[in-house]
C-alpha cells in the first residue's frame, strides 16, 4: 500500500514538491486528516490551525508553480511546541495562567521556518511551562504514547514526539532543558536533536531555565533533523545566549563512513540501566563497530555531580522566572509544577553558584575527552516509558522513583550545552528505545552522520506505532 | 630640584631608558629607597622583593645595553596587588588563611608584564581578600592615605593607590569588583582604569566575585595607564570570562581634540554628592566644554536598582568562593569580611538570578545611551576619604554610613563591565577628588583620550601628597 503523504519524510516529499509532482496542499490535507483522526485519543495538539495551514500550503503551492522554490522545507508541515511564539496565535505554554496569551511577534525559529516556506498545522501539547518530563498536563490533559496509549509520551515536548511519530505532522520543534526533546523522541521512537547551546536562537520562546534551554528539531529521520536544523540555526542578536558560530549544510554531511570514528563509552551511562535498554544500545554500538568505528572507555569524574548541578540550576532559574506568579496565584499552577517552583525558592545563591562551578568543571572534562574520542554514545534514558500517573517503576526488579531517573543521561548535555541526538535503536516490550550520540560543541554534522549511518543500517527499526495499526 | 627617578612617570622614564641615559637599576634603587623611607608609615607593601627586583633590573639593563629594548615598560617597576600571582612568591590575599600561599605559576597579567620587561618591586597591601573598600586590614594593618595619614586609602587596592601616589613604585596593578581600582585611585589622587570586562585576563588572580572582577592599571598619569593596559590586554583562553575582542595601541589614541565629543550627565550621579566634590567635577566638565565637548543629560532608569544588584551579586559570589572556609574556620577571617561572607549566605538563588536580570536591563539601557553620547562623566565617589576606623561621615551636613556610599558610582560599571577611568579633578580640604569617565565596551582609547586631554589642561592638579612634603 502506498504511504499517504503525512507518513512520508521531508527527504521523500521535498523532491516531489520541488518537481511539482505533489502539492503542499495535498500534504497538509493528509496531515490534518490524521490529526482529526487521532488527536482525540493522543492529545498531541493543543490547537490545530487548519484554515491558516491550508492558506499557507496554497501560498507555497502558488510560489512553487510560479518557479519560486525555497528549498526542502517549502510546503512541509512543521508543528510547533506551544511555548514557542507564532505571532497572533494563542501560546498557552500548557498553562492556565498563559491560557489566552497571544504574542505579537514570531519566535526567531518560526520566522526562519516561515522564510523557508514551512506550513504550520498547529501548536503542540507540552508539560505545563515545559517544567516536567511526563507530559501529564493538568490543564490540557495527558499526551498519550502512540506505542501504548496507557503510557506517557515523555516530555516536556510530548506533543512534538507524538505528533511526529503518529504522522500528525511531517516534523516538529521541541524545547529541551533537561532532556525535553530527547526524552519524548526516545519514548515515541523518533529522532530528536538538542543542538549546541547558542546555535539556535531562543528569542520568542518562553524560558524554563535560560542557561539550560534549547530549541531543536524532532523528526522521523536523521536527514529530516538536518533539514530542519539548517533552517533554524544561526546567530541572533535578539537572544543574549546566541553564539556567532559558523553553521553548516548539515544535510550534506551525512552518509559518510564511520570507519575509524572513535566512540567514547562512559561507564556512568551504563550503570543502573534497564537490561533490555542496555542490550539494545550495546547492540547498536556493536553494529557501528562492525562498520569500522572504534570503541574506547572514557572517564568524566564530575558526572557524578551532574544531576545535582542540573537540578539546582533548573529549579532556581525556573523559580526566578515564575516567582511573581507563584507569590500572587500559586493555585493556578498544576500540583507538580507548583511543587517544583516552591522547591526552586529554597536553594541559596551560594548553592546555585557552586552548581555553576560544577558546570565549568564538567565543560573542561568533556573538552578534554573530545581530544580523545569523536563522540560519546549513551542510552537516551535508563528505562522505558511508565504508565500515565505511575510514579514508581521497576528498574531491573527494583522499585524506583521514575523522576529520579528520567533526565539522568540527558541533563549533562544541557549543563554543558553539547549537541546530542537521540535515534531509535531497538524495542523492548513493544516500546521503542533511543540511543544518544553526543559530540563536541558545534559538531552537529558529526553526530548526525553517525546517527544517519546507524539508521540506514537498520531499516527494520522504522516501524509505525501500534496506534496506527488499530 | 630635579626629580628622583621614582617620582617620574613611565612616559618620562621610557625614552631615557631606551636611549641608555639611565639604567633600570637606578630606577629600582630610587623606588626601593622610597619604599624603605615610607612603608613603615603608609603600609602600602605587604612584601618588598628588593633582591629579586634588583636582579630583574640588572637583566633589563643588560638586555637594553645589548640592543634588545622591549618597549615602554622595559625596566619599569610595576608593583602588584597581593591577590595576583607571581610564581613562587607568597600571595597572601591580605588574609590570614592564605598567609603562606605560594602559587606555582604567574598570573597572565604578570606573565605579560614580565615579557614587556617590567620589574616587580613587591606585593601590595589590600583589603582582606579584596572584600571591602576601606583597606583597614586586620592582618597586615591599615593602609594610610599619603594626603592625610589618619585617613583611609580606600580599597581594596589601597596599597596600589598609595604606593603609586607616594612614588614607592612607578605604576601598579589593582583589581576592581565594585570600585576597588577607582576608589583608592580617587582618594590617593592618581589615575585608575577599570578596563572592559573580558579585555584583561584574570587567570591567576584570586577571585572576589568572578562576574564583577577586573584587573587594571593604577598610574600617575593617563598616558602611563595606556602603556600598562597595552601590555596586559588581550584574549586568554585560560580565563573563561576573557573575550576575544580587538586590542589597540591605547597610548597612540591620546591628545586628540575633544571638540564635538558628547558627554552624558546622568542626574543619578549628582544626587546626594558632597558639595565640594560636585563642584570640582562640574568645573572639570565645564573645562572640557570650553574645549568643545558637548554636554547632554541622559537617563538610565534601571540605575536605581544597580546598588541592590551589585550587592546581591558580590556577596553571593564571594560567599560561594569562601563557603568552605567560612564553615570550617570562620574565626580566621577579619570581622568585617566574616560579616559580609555570612551575609552572602542569605540571598536565594532566585534573588541572585533576578539581580542578573537587572544587570541585563542595565546593559541594554547603557547600550542605548551610547548611541546618543560618547561617554558618561560622574564623580568617582560622592564623598571624601573618612578617617581610619570611622564608619559614619557627614555628607552635606547629614550623618551617613560611609559604606552605603562608597561604591554607589563605581559599582554600575562592574555590573555592566563598561570601561571606566578615574582622573584627579580637584581638591577639597587638602584631599584629592576624582572624576570618572565611562565609555562603551572596548572603547578604552576614547575614555583615556578625554582623561588625558583634561589632565594636560590642568597641570596644577599634579601635586605631591602631603606626606612627601614633610
Amino acid at each position: 500500500m502506498e504511504k499517504r503523504f503525512n507518513e512520508k519524510t521531508i527527504s521523500e516529499l521535498a523532491p516531489l514538491v520541488k518537481s511539482k509532482q505533489i502539492s503542499p496542499v495535498e500534504i497538509v490535507r493528509d496531515v490534518l486528516e490524521q490529526i482529526e483522526k487521532l488527536n482525540g485519543e493522543l492529545n498531541a495538539y493543543i490547537e490545530v490551525t487548519a484554515d491558516k495551514a491550508h492558506r499557507q500550503a496554497e501560498t507555497a503551492e502558488a510560489e512553487i508553480l510560479s518557479g519560486n522554490y525555497r528549498g526542502p522545507l517549502h510546503g512541509i508541515p512543521v508543528a510547533i511546541k506551544d511555548n514557542i511564539y507564532i505571532a497572533n496565535e494563542t501560546t498557552t505554554m500548557g498553562s492556565k495562567i498563559h491560557r489566552n496569551f497571544q504574542p505579537s511577534y514570531h519566535a526567531t525559529v518560526v520566522e526562519k521556518l516561515s522564510k523557508a516556506g514551512a506550513v504550520f498545522p498547529g501548536k503542540l501539547n507540552l508539560h505545563e511551562y515545559a517544567w516536567g518530563a511526563t507530559n501529564n498536563n493538568p490543564h490540557f490533559g495527558p499526551v498519550r504514547n502512540p506505542w501504548d496509549t496507557e503510557r506517557i509520551s515523555g516530555g516536556s515536548s510530548g506533543g512534538s514526539g507524538v505528533a511526529t511519530a503518529a504522522h500528525m505532522t511531517i516534523a516538529s520543534l521541541g524545547t529541551d532543558t533537561g532532556g525535553s526533546i530527547r526524552i519524548p523522541s526516545s519514548f515515541c521512537g523518533i529522532v530528536g536533536l538538542k543542538p549546541t547551546h547558542g546555535l539556535v536562537s531562543k528569542y520568542g520562546c518562553f524560558p524554563l531555565a535560560w542557561s539550560l534551554d534549547h530549541i531543536g528539531p524532532m523528526t522521523k529521520t536523521v536527514e529530516d533533523a538536518a533539514y530542519v536544523l539548517e533552517a533554524i540555526a544561526g546567530y541572533d542578536p535578539k537572544d543574549p545566549t546566541s553564539i556567532d558560530a559558523p553553521t553548516a549544510r548539515y544535510s550534506t554531511q551525512l552518509t559518510e563512513s564511520v570507519k575509524g570514528v572513535k566512540i567514547g563509552i562512559e561507564p556512568y551511562f551504563f550503570d543502573n540501566v534497564d537490561a533490555e535498554v542496555e542490550k539494545a544500545v550495546k547492540n547498536a554500538i556493536s553494529s557501528l563497530e562492525r562498520e569500522g568505528a572504534i570503541v574506547e572507555t572514557v572517564r568524566i569524574p564530575t558526572l557524578q555531580y551532574a544531576q545535582y548541578a542540573e537540578m539546582i540550576t533548573i529549579i532556581s532559574e525556573a523559580s526566578a522566572i515564575h516567582h511573581h506568579n507563584l507569590v500572587e496565584r500559586e493555585e493556578d499552577f498544576g500540583d507538580d509544577v507548583r511543587f517544583l517552583l516552591k522547591l526552586g525558592e529554597i536553594p541559596s545563591a551560594v548553592d546555585y553558584l557552586q552548581a555553576q562551578q560544577i558546570r565549568l568543571q564538567l565543560d573542561r572534562e568533556f573538552m578534554e575527552i573530545f581530544n580523545k574520542v569523536d563522540v560519546i554514545i549513551t542510552p537516551t534514558l535508563p528505562l522505558l516509558p511508565p504508565k500515565i500517573g505511575q510514579d514508581t517503576v521497576l528498574l531491573n526488579g527494583k522499585e524506583v522513583n521514575f523522576l529520579d531517573h528520567i533526565i539522568r543521561f540527558t541533563g549533562p548535555f544541557n549543563l554543558t550545552g553539547l549537541p546530542a541526538v537521540t535515534v531509535p535503536c531497538g524495542f523492548a516490550q513493544g516500546l521503542p528505545i533511543g540511543m544518544q550520540i553526543v559530540g563536541p560543541a558545534f559538531q552537529e554534522g558529526k553526530i548526525l552522520n553517525i546517527a544517519d549511518v546507524f539508521e540506514k543500517l537498520h531499516p527494520e527499526l522504522k516501524q509505525n506505532p501500534i496506534v496506527l495499526k488499530q
